[in-house]
């Protein structure tokens, strides 16, 4: 299974090279499914389009408008792969067999049932499939996965499959200690558990989609994700064990000389949320309920949440949350809604904030993490507003002005920096 | 059933347009099926794209990319009419259910299944059709009809759903006795038969597929070539039977004054043919055939055929014959490989002609009108080179340079000519 995201596929010259990659794959005797997002700014320019006829398109014909990317991307693929002497066939989501909910723009994969690809194997025919795109079981329309949805394919129909590897192809070498434009001694890693990928998707890694982690954690399918740039190895996400394998690989690869699983995995400063505190609610039992009840009405993703102690005075308290600055806007409105009803006297708005992470499974086990942690912050003079953790994850929330600092300082602190520079590419996934 | 070809939906503004006239029709208690073709260029920047990456691309990965194109059109279409407060669902060729062979790019139609069409219009919503494509009945795999398929699609669908009528929108007013471009005195007709409207597409006008209207004739489904651009009548193409009734009912409305149906319906020029001459073919029998079956073996379609009389001091004679300019290089190529076999002397070359037809059933009950044909060409001045003819058409092949003179003479001859100057509107269709 080889996955190629946009920046990959952006144009004719990228198509051929992709092509040539997946034909050595071939002739070198695998068997290769290949999964295709949408060339390049096709995706945004379909919505550019959209959103000239309507203002609010009608989220059906919005999936089918989309699925034309994929469309374009894997017919182009095929046709670049026949040109080097192997037969390729490329299939929608629907003749792959990716089964869907209904739910237009968000829909979850309810099955694989992959047959038409099989036989396209059996025939030793290099299917080509759209990423991003399925059809629904019940209404037989076309739906789309939503973000990182091409990922998601790749997975669950190497899943599906039984496939030996998922790769993932990007712009990049694979998954970093931290972002390269933000930190240049970052370092490529190895391999990384399923856990650790989930925190660092969640903490805001852009590299691979949360949805499709957890679905190669559900069926223990290896991910590889790697430059289509390059041929070099990138980085393996695997289980516990499966990584304990890789790394004691590495370790006799290399004359025995112990290559040891890190503490930490990576840093993240993600600047995308908005912090949003609602101040003067009154402090009984059930007030901070009705707060995220009604935006969980409104079905907002709320990340990170602090209610200050009580002031005895007045009998009030502030509740402070997170979430993506574009559920904001849609979060206040919900939040004046039941103004009167819970009482609170006021609604503060930031969106000048950056969340920093820190990812490790050695977390677990290595005490003083946390105290280096925040040592580390307080000596670059980054100021803590907010924290949240979990058992392999540190976060704080901070200004949005000094989170390439924190990143840095973290860096540092945990031993992360590598000898030389990263090397950066420039371009998008989805 | 209404359909609209890519200069009606070139840009959003195109779209919203029709999207009004669809709901409009919608409103006004008609159960209304819409096929639509790609948007504006799509197709051809479709296959620039295509040509980049192959210089033959793959058949079946082409009709999968050429696809796409509809696509976006209806979904965008459909999200339009959303807008005006109507209920839209775009369907693909085959969600639609148009069944076909699996000749790919030129794929002919066996079935025509619209359930889910059925089923949109019980729920009074409107469905939105891809024109042009369909799904092959063996192989699964997306197909395309060729040239000219989205008029197909739409006689089609119409046939199946037992539609009253199907409006083929365009960007002209409907079929003009000649191209309004060369005559400006062109004239609207109001209706023509199946037989006559064939033999125009096949003389080259450009307004109607040649295989939507035996579509249509085979089903006696009325056709009403019409603008999308004014709420006027265009042109309707009935049978003979229906095309009588159309005519007195116009008599009627006219207070008794008979409305003649005409004897001429149009003359068309077309240039886009080439005339290849075989020089110097032993004079035996079956050469001829085996020229022709050289040519058939590569699906190069002859129009006409002329064969000189034999000159008697050689035994040896001249075949003339003429195809698509787009064939050209293909059928002398075809008959370079059987030269020695023949042992014909040499091939001559000729694209600068064109092909001048009148077309008119009144031609079967009116004698004279070869007379005037050729007195009339002979005033203007055009040389007449080849001549073919049917029950109710003359063609004749001249030099290029005199196409406009030939049609402008024959118009004026057989008292075609309006008072005024016909509209033409710019852009073109599928």
């Amino acid at each position: 299974m080889q996955k190629f995201g946009g920046s990959s596929v952006a144009d004719a010259d990228s198509i051929k090279r992709v092509a040539r990659r997946i034909v050595d794959t071939h002739e070198a005797g695998h068997e290769v499914v290949v999964v295709v997002s949408a060339m390049g700014d096709t995706t945004d320019d379909l919505i550019d389009l959209a959103e000239q006829v309507s203002p609010a398109p009608a989220a059906r014909e919005l999936d089918m408008l989309l699925t034309a990317g994929e469309r374009i991307s894997m017919a182009v693929l095929a046709m670049a792969i026949h040109d080097l002497g192997a037969e390729a066939r490329s299939y929608t989501g629907s003749q792959a067999g990716m089964i869907t909910d209904s739910a237009h723009g968000a829909a979850r994969i309810v099955n694989v049932t992959p047959g038409r690809i099989r036989a396209a194997l059996d025939d030793r025919a290099i299917p080509i499939v759209a990423g991003f795109q399925g059809v629904a079981h019940d209404t037989k329309d076309i739906t789309t996965l939503g973000r990182g949805g091409t990922d998601t394919t790749a997975v669950a129909l190497a899943a599906a499959l039984e496939a030996d590897v998922c790769e993932i192809y990007t712009d990049v070498d694979g998954v970093f200690t931290a972002d390269p434009r933000i930190v240049p001694r970052a370092r490529r890693l190895s391999s990384v558990t399923y856990e650790e990928m989930l925190e660092l998707a969640a903490a805001g890694a852009k590299v691979l989609h949360l949805r499709s982690v957890e679905y190669a954690r559900r069926f223990n399918l290896p991910i590889h994700v790697r430059s289509s740039f390059s041929a070099r190895q990138g980085t393996w996400v695997l289980s516990d064990q499966a990584q304990q394998d890789h790394i004691a690989q590495g370790t006799a690869a290399q004359g025995g000389t112990p290559v040891e699983q890190p503490i930490i995995s990576g840093t993240v400063a993600d600047t995308n949320d908005a912090k949003i505190t609602v101040v003067g609610v009154p402090d009984r039992p059930g007030e901070a309920a009705a707060i995220f009840t009604a935006l969980a009405a409104d079905s907002i993703n709320i990340d990170m949440i602090v209610q200050n102690v009580s002031a005895e005075s007045t009998g009030r308290t502030d509740v402070t949350f997170t979430c993506p600055q574009g559920s904001a806007a849609k979060a206040l409105a919900a939040l004046e809604n039941v103004r009167s009803a819970i009482g609170f006297t006021n609604l503060l708005f930031d969106d000048d904030i950056a969340k920093i992470s820190l990812v490790g499974a050695g977390m677990r086990s290595h005490p003083g993490v946390s105290a280096t942690f925040f040592s580390s912050l307080a000596e670059a003079g980054v100021n803590v507003e907010m924290i949240s953790t979990s058992e392999i994850r540190i976060s704080i929330v901070t200004r949005a002005g000094v989170a390439g600092d924190a990143v840095r300082a973290l860096h540092t602190a945990f031993g992360l920096d590598a000898d030389g520079e990263a090397v950066v590419y420039a371009g998008t996934g989805r």
